[in-house]
C-alpha cells in the first residue's frame, strides 16, 4: 500500500470498522494498565514461551503462510516480495531466536534517568515507563508481526498490529501463538492484537485514535510512512527512508575509501542505510574514480554519473539527472558528483539528505569534525560504512526500526526509544511558596 | 485565539502570507546552521548581551507596550488579560533576569547521551543535538517572547515566534533588541523572528511547513493547544492542559493533607499545576472533610461536591455534575469526590486526568507505591504539593512549558527537552560483513 485512502462521507460498513479498531484500542489501553506493573521475570519468561511456542507450532505457520503465498502468487505479486513474505522453518527458528535475544535484554523500565534531593528535601526521580498503546502499521513481512510483539512486549507496551493483507493468514496463526503464550504466563492477551487489514480505512482509524493510542510507527515504503505521518492525529515516528550519501575528502586513504563505498552500496542494496550518492574530491577525481567504478561495475552497480564522472566512466556511466540527487534507489544504482570542497558536500548533503547516515572518508581531523558537527542526520560516519546504522551494531540488541526525525527518538529504535518518562516526586508534607 | 481557522480557497493574500512564513522558515533553518557551530561562550555572551540591551532601552519597550494596552482596553480586554499584556520595569528586569539564569544553565550541546567501542573498534557516541528551527504559538504574555528566544538559543535552535496580535507593538520592540544582540555579537539575526499575527492562517502556514520548522510548541489555552496539535504537520509537543487530582489516602497525615489541599488549589489557581479535584477515601470524610471544606472557604474556594461532600458541608457546596470531573477550572473552584478505595480512586484518575499531575497524602508504603507505579502522568507526587511540576522547582533552572505528551518530553520542558541527539561513529575503515 502507498497511500491511506480518504473517504469523506463514511459508510455503515466503515462505521462498524472504526468502532472495530476503537474496540481494540480500548482493550489494548486496558492491558497496557496491567502491563505497567509486570516484573521482568514474568514479561521475560512470555518472551521465552512464545519463542517456545513458535518453534513447537511450526507447522501450523507454515500452512497459513502456504496460503498467502499461493494468493500472492495467483495475485501476480513479484519474486521479492513473495521471497519477503515467505516463511520457512529455518525462518521462524531465526524470529524465535530474536524473542529470545529479546528476553536477554536488560528491562528499560523503571530505570532512573535523571534524580536527587532538592533543597526543600523532595526527592525527584525520573523514570522510564512504558509508552502504553503502540500502533504498527507495515507492509508483507510477517516477521514484524513477532519482532514487534517481543519489542512492545519487553517494553511494557500494548500494541496493536496492522499488518498487510498479502500477510494475512501468516499473521493470523502468528499472533493466535503469541496470545495463548501471554495467557499461558498470566498476561493479558489483549496485549497484542491484529487490526482488520482488508480496508485501508483501518489504518486511517488507528492513525487518529487519539487518547487510546500513544505512538504510532509506520515501517516501510516511502508512500506508506509519508501517508501516515501526514493523516496521523496520534504522535508518530517516521522510519527508514535513507538517501544515504558517502564523501570522499581530499585526504581520504582510497583503499579506506574503495571499500566503504563498496560495502556501503552493495553489500544489501535494498536496506534503508545502504549510500545512494558517492561525491568525490576533486583533487581525487582521476586517482580515485577509475579505480572505484571498476570495481562498483564488478559488483553489478549501475553509476549515474555528473559530467567528470561520464568522462571518466565513459559510455558505461548513466548521465546523471537533477533527479539522481534526490533518488533513494534501493538497487544496484549509485549517483556519483564530483566537488570541489568539503563545504560544496556538506551543502549537497544539506539539500538531499533524508536525515539517514552521511559518511565522510578522510584522514583530516578538521575535516571530520567538520563533518560530524555540521551534517544534519541520525548518525554520521568517519571511515565507516553506512550500514552500520542498526540496532544490533550500535549495540542495542535490537530495533523496532530507524528513525530519521529529531523528535523523540533519532536513528536506531531499540526498547529505550519505546518507552516515555514520569517524573517520581516523594515528599514529607512540602508545599510551595507563594512566591 | 481558540482555533485555527481553515479556508479551503486560498486568497492571494493568503499566498503571499503563506510565503512570507516559509521565507522567514528558510532562513531560520540558515540560522540554525550556524548555531549548531556556535560555542557556549558565543550564546552566553549574547544572552547577557540581549539582557543588558533589554534593560537599558526599557523606555523603548514600554512606550510600544503602552500602545498595545491602549488598543487592548479599547477593544474591550478584561483586566486579567490586561495584566498579563502590561510590562513595567520591575517586569522587564525580571526578564532580563530569565535570560541571565540561562545564560548561566550548563549547556545541553555536545553532551554525550550513549557511548561506547563496539567489538569491530568502532566508536559511537550519542551526543545532544540542537532540534534546529523552533516554532512558538502563544498568546499575549510579552515575556514569552524573550524566554522563548532565550531558551531556543541556548540550546542552539532557531525560532519563529508566533505571538498575539494584541501584543504585536511590545513583541516587535522586543524582538529588534534581541535580534539587534544577536548582531552585535556576531551570531545570525534571523536566529530570532517574529511571524505575522493578524491574520490566523499565519499559524496553519508555520504548522504544516514540514521540513523547514522540526518542532512547534503552542503555549496557551486548552483549545489553541488542540487546534496546533490536531492540524500541525509538523512534529508538536503538547503542553500545559492540567486537571490534577490530590488523593487523600485511607492513612493520611491530615495536617499534611490539609496543607498540601489548600496549596495545590489556592496558592494560584490559574496555572496548569494547581488541583481541580479532591478525592477522600470514605473512611476518612467525617474527620477531613470539615476540616477541610472549612478551610478551602477561608481562601475562597467554591467547592463543587458530591453527595457525601454535600450532606458534609451543607448548602455551600455545589452539587456537582458529570461535567465538573473533566473541568480544568483554573479558578478558585474544586471538585470533591469520596472513594471508598486506592483502587477507585486510581480508576477515577485515569479516567478524568490529562496526565499533568497527580498527588497522593498517604502514610502507607504499599498505597504510596501503587499510585505512583499505575497512575499514568507526568507528575505524580507523594506527599507533596502539585505546585511543585514545575521547571525551576524540578532544577532545571527554567522551561519553556509543561508538557502533557508522552513522546519527547515529558513534563517540565527545560533546555535538554528542546534538543535532539546523532549519533556520532569513528572507524578506521571498518565495513560490515554481508551476513
Amino acid at each position: 500500500m502507498t497511500a491511506v485512502a480518504d473517504s469523506p462521507l463514511p459508510t455503515p460498513q466503515q462505521d462498524d470498522l472504526r468502532e472495530q479498531v476503537l474496540a481494540a484500542a480500548r482493550r489494548a489501553r486496558t492491558a497496557s494498565a496491567e502491563l505497567v506493573l509486570a516484573t521482568r521475570q514474568r514479561k521475560d519468561a512470555t518472551l521465552n514461551a512464545m519463542a517456545q511456542a513458535l518453534l513447537a507450532r511450526t507447522a501450523e505457520i507454515l500452512a497459513a503462510n502456504a496460503r498467502d503465498v499461493a494468493a500472492g502468487r495467483d495475485a501476480g505479486m513479484t519474486e521479492a516480495l513473495l521471497d519477503r513474505l515467505t516463511l520457512t522453518p529455518a525462518r521462524i527458528s531465526g524470529i524465535a531466536d530474536g524473542l529470545r535475544t529479546v528476553a536477554g535484554l536488560p528491562d528499560p523500565i523503571g530505570e532512573v534517568l535523571r534524580g536527587g534531593l532538592q533543597p526543600n528535601g523532595l526527592e525527584i526521580r525520573q523514570v522510564r515507563v512504558p509508552m502504553g498503546v503502540l500502533g504498527m502499521v507495515y507492509e508483507g513481512r510477517p516477521n514484524v508481526t513477532v519482532d514487534a510483539a517481543g519489542l512492545a512486549l519487553k517494553s511494557g507496551n500494548a500494541v496493536l498490529l496492522r499488518g498487510s493483507s498479502s500477510a494475512e493468514q501468516s499473521n493470523t496463526a502468528l499472533v493466535a501463538i503469541l496470545r495463548d503464550s501471554l495467557d499461558a504466563t498470566g498476561l493479558p492477551v489483549d496485549a497484542v492484537q491484529l487490526l482488520p487489514c482488508h480496508d485501508r480505512a483501518s489504518v486511517r482509524h488507528l492513525i487518529t485514535a487519539r487518547g487510546l493510542v500513544d505512538l504510532v510507527i509506520p515501517r516501510g515504503g516511502a508512500g506508506l510512512i509519508a501517508a501516515v505521518v501526514e493523516q496521523a492525529t496520534v504522535p508518530t515516528v517516521e522510519t527508514g527512508t535513507g538517501n544515504c550519501h558517502v564523501y570522499v575528502d581530499a585526504s581520504a586513504d582510497l583503499d579506506r575509501a574503495e571499500a566503504i563505498v563498496v560495502n556501503s552500496k552493495a553489500r544489501r542494496p535494498s536496506v534503508c542505510n545502504a549510500a545512494e550518492t558517492l561525491l568525490v574530491h576533486a583533487s581525487l577525481a582521476e586517482r580515485f574514480l577509475p579505480r572505484v567504478l571498476s570495481v562498483l561495475a564488478e559488483h553489478g552497480v549501475t553509476v549515474h554519473g555528473d559530467g567528470i564522472t561520464q568522462t571518466v566512466g565513459g559510455p558505461d556511466v548513466v548521465p546523471a539527472t537533477d533527479a539522481d540527487w534526490d533518488t533513494e534507489y534501493l538497487s544496484l544504482d549509485l549517483a556519483v558528483k564530483v566537488v570541489y570542497s568539503l563545504n560544496e558536500a556538506i551543502a549537497h548533503i544539506a539539500e538531499h539528505s533524508s536525515g539517514h547516515t552521511e559518511a565522510i572518508v578522510t584522514e583530516n581531523v578538521s575535516a571530520a569534525r567538520q563533518f560530524t558537527a555540521r551534517v544534519d542526520a541520525a548518525a554520521v560516519m568517519v571511515n565507516a560504512s553506512t550500514a552500520f546504522t542498526d540496532g544490533a551494531e550500535f549495540g542495542m540488541g535490537a530495533e523496532i526500526g530507524i528513525s530519521t526525525q529529531k523528535l523523540h527518538a533519532r536513528g536506531p529504535m531499540g526498547l529505550a526509544e519505546l518507552t516515555s518518562s514520569k517524573w517520581q516526586v516523594w515528599g514529607d508534607g512540602q508545599i510551595r511558596s507563594a512566591s
